[in-house]
């Protein structure tokens, strides 16, 4: 499929000098990409697969699993959350007995806030703001009812659902115990300043906790550098971790002997293998811990972390800032004079590595997209066409090419050949 | 390796001959066995590896994952915990709407025991007995330390750790909230009757809550039919699901709408994809979820169950029925005389899949098993060497095999080579 339009044909040759030019270019050979016709702009909701990853299942099922057998966990097994969890710990700017992977983000994620509830009792509040997840809300909705009827959640809301309420610090207060955001916001692409709101909500003597979901892998963090206590995230997105992959979760050094997971279970006890009636939480991160590791899909996260760290993540921000603002120079001169909004921040420090596009019929233009034009972004309600750079594997050309189809979309109405109800995924 | 001794050859032609006669001996076949000398009698800790769970895992990652990307959620990601579960439902006496598949098995417990205790307001106690696995007590004791300082567990003591206690059913009054016990005891193998705790239980207006994951997989059960409330259990032991699979979780469909799950996740919200803000919890199972599902190693478990749903769990207990008979006959010739005592039940309508036998010396024994001759029981304090039968790839040639061996080990007192001290699993 050439859907190149002549005018964007001049620009493609300045894409493939970028690439030309581009450090980091060699590893998207390192990535299963069979149909190459097809840019794949969604790697913040499930990244690409790593060639390393299928040989590493192939080992991971038949040579350890079918030959191995139980032997399997004297031989990796029972260190794989230590050991996954202190190579994502170099990603995040945290030491490596600070991070372990496990559960989902969600089960992590209530572990954090009701231990959090705990440790600042008398006080009653969880602070936090409307680019939050909504999944997060919902875990500190349950987390709050299981602690009692005075706790509350106390959602600021964004004036424009794209940037951070200025107010945030006033809602913290000498009640908040908590105050959660997520690093990244998933739908704009906005930055938080981690440094900047950790020590706002140390001034009100509350705990920190940032959701990492769309910055780890794609920018570098500082976690200890910015006195973070306590964080969490997703490994399948900028990770490449594999679809439903183990999450980690983050707990500051000297918190971790004083907070207390609420779900114990015999992976997070001192000396599991004693079985001892009584419960011991055991130290450091084990006792963020609980059920038996999922073994098969931690081996599926841990050479895309490998890849990862063999890149470098500075490498990868300063490759992605680069993208992203190529992707926005390409916006500014196709789809601004078309009415297409720009949903993401234009200065480079506070975006993401992503870029939202605004329009109104942004849900049946991204359908187009996908049905026909073999570009794959996703759609955020209420008019978002979210475009993810994945900088490990996305090439300037795919960027240069999704745009160039993205313009042919508006300009030829092909959207228009498309329901504007949405429909709910079966 | 030839260990047989002269006397045991003679017992090993009526062990080819029940081989023979096995209807079920053909399913053998269907699992990855390169290492043919090797005696695996460990498939309660880590069922083998099905040939078509490694074809299908190549799949899953290669195809799925590396091909279709993000749009895999569409095409069987999504439905994956209700289509696993409806699998192990068949397995279990449940109806396909009352299992899903998700998170661990301790994890399951706790969103069961927080949402049971929380069910039955105003009382005040979990009874458990000491059979059950520590692991599920750790998960009690967390539970009840959050629902507050007059919650308590009781654990009502087993006389001699092998049988359940005679007053289980004493211990529960009207201040039970919950009764809670493992099905199939993971030492001595005694399994419970669930028709009659579940009533007794149900008579002081409690719930009942089994954990499966000794029992699942290897011999029909009547969930339904014994009225359970709650269930969880493990699908990497009988059911061939891998190292550290995801765990399933049941709910009796009267009481869905009722509970309610403390960890409040997308995946369990009534609309995931509107993300609304406030979490609602969705109908039937789907609030049991909590994170995103954990498709690579939900893929690794689905081609098992359909290996057992073809052979049936009848014809798979009958089998185990047997084998277990098969294995205390040998103990009774060839062990009881060296004094190595029978931990598990005679009664076979009260003995699992596992067949334990106790030696004062079983943790030396187990080592020199494993160690020199290539057999794989496993250790359970204090005296059990724990055989498990897995009647899908277990042969009674395996198990004449195994005793063989294991009567040389004592006779030849191989054991002393080993050092008594328990080492931790590093």
């Amino acid at each position: 499929m050439t859907l190149t339009s002549a005018p964007a044909a001049a620009a493609l040759t300045s894409a493939r000098r970028l690439d030309e030019q581009d450090e980091l270019a060699r590893f998207r050979r390192q990535f299963v990409i069979e149909d190459t016709d097809l840019i794949y702009l969604d790697g913040n909701s499930l990244g690409r697969l790593p060639k390393r990853t299928a040989q590493h299942m192939r080992q991971a099922v038949e040579r350890e699993w079918g030959g191995r057998l139980i032997r399997g966990w004297n031989e990796g097994w029972f260190t794989a959350p230590q050991r996954v969890g202190a190579k994502i710990a170099r990603l995040i700017g945290a030491e490596a007995d600070e991070v372990i992977a496990a559960d989902s983000t969600s089960v992590n994620l209530f572990k954090l806030i009701v231990a959090a509830l705990r440790a600042r009792p008398g006080r009653h509040k969880i602070v936090t703001d409307g680019l939050n997840f909504p999944s997060d809300l919902y875990v500190a909705q349950g987390a709050l009812q299981l602690a009692g009827p005075h706790h509350r959640l106390e959602v600021v809301a964004s004036a424009d659902g794209l940037t951070p309420p200025g107010d945030l610090a006033e809602a913290m207060d000498g009640d908040t115990a908590l105050v959660m955001l997520t690093h990244t916001a998933f739908k704009s692409g906005w930055v938080y300043d981690m440094a900047g709101i950790t020590a706002a909500a140390h001034r009100q003597g509350a705990l920190m906790l940032w959701d990492l979901s769309h910055s780890a892998g794609a920018m570098p963090l500082a976690l200890d550098e910015c006195g973070v206590d306590l964080a969490a995230g997703c490994t399948y997105k900028y990770l490449n971790g594999g679809p439903g992959a183990p999450a980690f979760l983050f707990v500051r050094r000297d918190l971790q002997d004083t907070l207390l997971n609420p779900i114990w279970g015999w992976f997070g006890q001192t000396a599991q293998f004693d079985m001892l009636p009584d419960y011991q939480p055991g130290p450091g991160m084990l006792r963020w811990m609980v059920g038996t590791p999922n073994v098969l899909s931690l081996a599926a996260v841990e050479p895309a972390l490998d890849l990862a760290l063999e890149a470098g993540v500075d490498r990868v921000r300063a490759k992605s800032v680069r993208q992203t603002e190529y992707l926005i120079e390409l916006w500014r001169a196709w789809l601004e004079p078309l009415g297409v909004g720009l949903n993401s921040p234009r200065e480079a420090s506070r975006r993401g590595s992503h870029v939202s596009l605004g329009h109104p019929e942004a849900w049946r233009i991204v359908q187009a997209l996908i049905e026909e034009m073999r570009v794959i972004p996703d759609f955020r309600s209420p008019d978002n066409i979210r475009l993810s750079i994945a900088p490990l594997y996305t090439s300037f050309a795919d960027i240069h090419e999704a745009m160039a189809r993205l313009r042919q979309v508006i300009v030829e109405r092909r959207y228009e050949n498309y329901p504007s109800e949405r429909f709910e995924v079966t």
